[in-house]
């Protein structure tokens, strides 16, 4: 077999964690399989680099995001150097490998880089010389600027799918702190139960919804290069029955849930242009203008004033998006006439997901019921076929997400 | 004015440290030069990552070097972009470059490389778009294996005088947290006076001798490419009397000194093979073996048994290169049949260098007079014609220093 690992920056926060992360390569080797390694920043590292970046730089420029991906990206550097030198003395031909080196081929949008390019067959034969290779997630090049760019935080996993992706690898194991994927926060609720297997495309929604078993970039990817990830815990000895595993809905039969798990999200803000002319356009150039700053919209909802002259349009966007989304706005205030801007922080995104809810009636209102009874307030709802989220008061989050556990019965097998 | 500024581990210490050489780098800026700038890691740093090394490996092999070289070559990366950020922040076109990005090219020697080629007119070319260019000292590429080299310890000196002979700089200005050459270290007498100038020769024994100014590779780099180098505080205002100024002998009119400087070096080990036939051959052994494995052995002395049967051969190195000159030797020891090899570490070597000494006799007198005055023991003598060094045991090192300072009369002007 054909393996890519992955492990995350808790899993290798330290000398003797890297260690222990060398033994778990080792056990694949033993196994005689062919294992490509993929490691993150030793945990607190990037934070500390992106630290210190914040304090010489806003890091509001193209030129400044450029030298941030530089800076950020030793953080990967160093991990998978020790990572390779722990298993040369093992015994093993190891060899770390950085973006720029693969090469990992990105766009040149710094600081969120979107992989490109990875040549499968140069890194096949990359690893015929060696037993194990290690790369640094997180990091590509731009071949033409010849500049280090960053996939965006959790690109690790990102960076392990493509390349499993570009190996055509059997098996990617994506090694965190948690031993699995969880009907849902298992520090919410103590009846949180681990899902054997969830299909992509609802992991997807549960990445997208506020999960951060997986970055959202990494489950897309796998679901459209047909990658199989296993989701495993660095701190537990692995056999057959370990972790989740992601599927595809057709590929395996599995019990026909209504719905697999419910996300919760706290980092999400809530943004509203108060009071514009309604005339055509006015979405059309503020959710361009959104997009063309990279940020990240989630629900929507436009709502009109009684007399019909006005509207309010109402979004979500990630905390840290938050100051690119301004920019882009006041961007555009000339032409959609927004009186002013409101900003509210104190909101929870609530989600319940799953595919069976296609065919199973009644998802949406056994929600809006439970969370009615325990007398939690809706903001906002949006839906997609397989997920209905809704945006509520921040301090109800918790209760919001075990009253909902208990209503879908998650906690049964 | 094109010139190379070169800051040290310390002066980019944290992040304060590193406006304040921002500052440094306006104040030429603002003189309409063109400036490229050279930065070391923040100290502290790149003791922390070879810390991390030696803890997952012992660094014999080529390829631990290897991941070595790719993990210690982060430190440099972190400030030269964070340098860079602060100068956009300052309102400057700043970019960072890193070691393959230039390309700086080297040979293949892991951790210990040397520089083979910098594209001068390409470097040039660079800095035509920007108002400043941030370069990674210490390290570079070997190209054909793609990987990243080091240029060993305090390597930054090499790569700012490498660069600055590239682009045929008017001035290459290394920032250190001393303020210039001094006759010998302040710290073991106060009576040490700063030189304003010394030719490349003095400087190139005084380093080679222990004095930590400057690495002694960057100013054999200045004498061959004739790169006027001067020696500054990052922490000092800067005026044209400010620092030492490195010089050609034969360029500028100096005051003629019959000695210029005493440098001190603790940091030798003296390791002695004992009892070998002496036979032809048994020196080209040992020294081949050391220079394969990149040993650089000082002081060497031969002795002969009485019987004429047997000889022993004694030699200094750097206490950094004892475990690579072990395995040299143990290489070799079928060949020569050395008895034991006895390893001393006690000891300290006392230089005393200048250009004016081969036209004054009596400099070697003055020396062992002064020493044999204060009752301390000559263990090796080591020659050139522009210094004299001797070796002896530790303890005495800081007195021999002070009384040699005292009998050359260097601190009268």
């Amino acid at each position: 077999m054909l393996i890519v690992q992955k492990f995350g920056g808790t899993s290798v926060g330290d000398i003797p964690r890297i260690k222990n992360v060398a033994h778990k390569v080792r056990a694949e080797l033993d196994k005689k399989n062919k294992v490509i390694v993929v490691v993150s920043a030793m945990s607190g590292v990037t934070n500390q680099l992106v630290n210190y970046c914040n304090q010489v730089s806003s890091l509001t420029s193209d030129e400044a995001l450029i030298e941030y991906d530089s800076v950020v990206a030793t953080g990967e550097q160093v991990t998978c150097g020790l990572l390779a030198l722990e298993l040369q003395s093992m015994g093993y031909k190891a060899r770390s490998f950085l973006g720029w080196q693969i090469p990992l081929k990105t766009d040149d949008v710094a600081s969120k880089a979107r992989i490109e390019e990875i040549d499968g067959e140069k890194l096949l034969q990359i690893l015929e010389e060696f037993d194990v290779v290690v790369i640094a997630g997180f990091q590509g090049i731009h071949e033409k600027s010849n500049r280090i760019t960053t996939l965006g935080r959790g690109g690790s996993d990102t960076s392990a799918v493509a390349i499993a992706a570009a190996v055509k690898a059997d098996l990617c194991d994506i090694y965190t702190d948690v031993n699995g994927v969880y009907t849902t926060d298992p520090r919410i609720t103590e009846k949180a139960r681990r899902l054997k297997k969830i299909t992509y495309e609802e992991m997807l929604e549960m990445a997208y919804s506020g999960s951060k078993v997986l970055q959202t970039r990494s489950v897309a990817m796998a679901m459209a290069h047909n990658v199989r990830v296993r989701v495993l815990s660095t701190f537990e000895e692995v056999n057959d029955n370990s972790g989740t595993i992601l599927i595809n809905n057709n590929e395996e039969i599995m019990e026909r849930r209504m719905i697999t798990g419910i996300s919760y999200a706290k980092n999400e803000v809530h943004v509203t242009l108060v009071k514009m002319p309604d005339h055509p356009g006015v979405s059309a150039a503020i959710f361009g203008a959104l997009s063309e700053k990279e940020v990240n919209v989630d629900m929507i909802v436009q709502n009109i004033s009684q007399d019909g002259k006005f509207i309010d349009i109402t979004f979500t966007v990630g905390r840290d998006d938050l100051e690119r989304a301004k920019i882009a706005i006041e961007s555009v205030k000339d032409e959609v006439k927004y009186d002013h801007i409101a900003i509210d922080d104190n909101i929870a995104k609530i989600s319940v997901i799953g595919v069976g809810m296609a065919s199973h009636c009644g998802v949406a209102h056994i929600m809006f019921k439970t969370l009615a009874s325990k007398g939690i307030n809706i903001l906002l709802i949006s839906t997609s076929e397989i997920k209905v989220s809704v945006l509520i008061a921040k301090e109800y989050g918790e209760l919001a997400v075990r009253s909902l556990h208990d209503a879908y019965g998650l906690d049964k097998k």
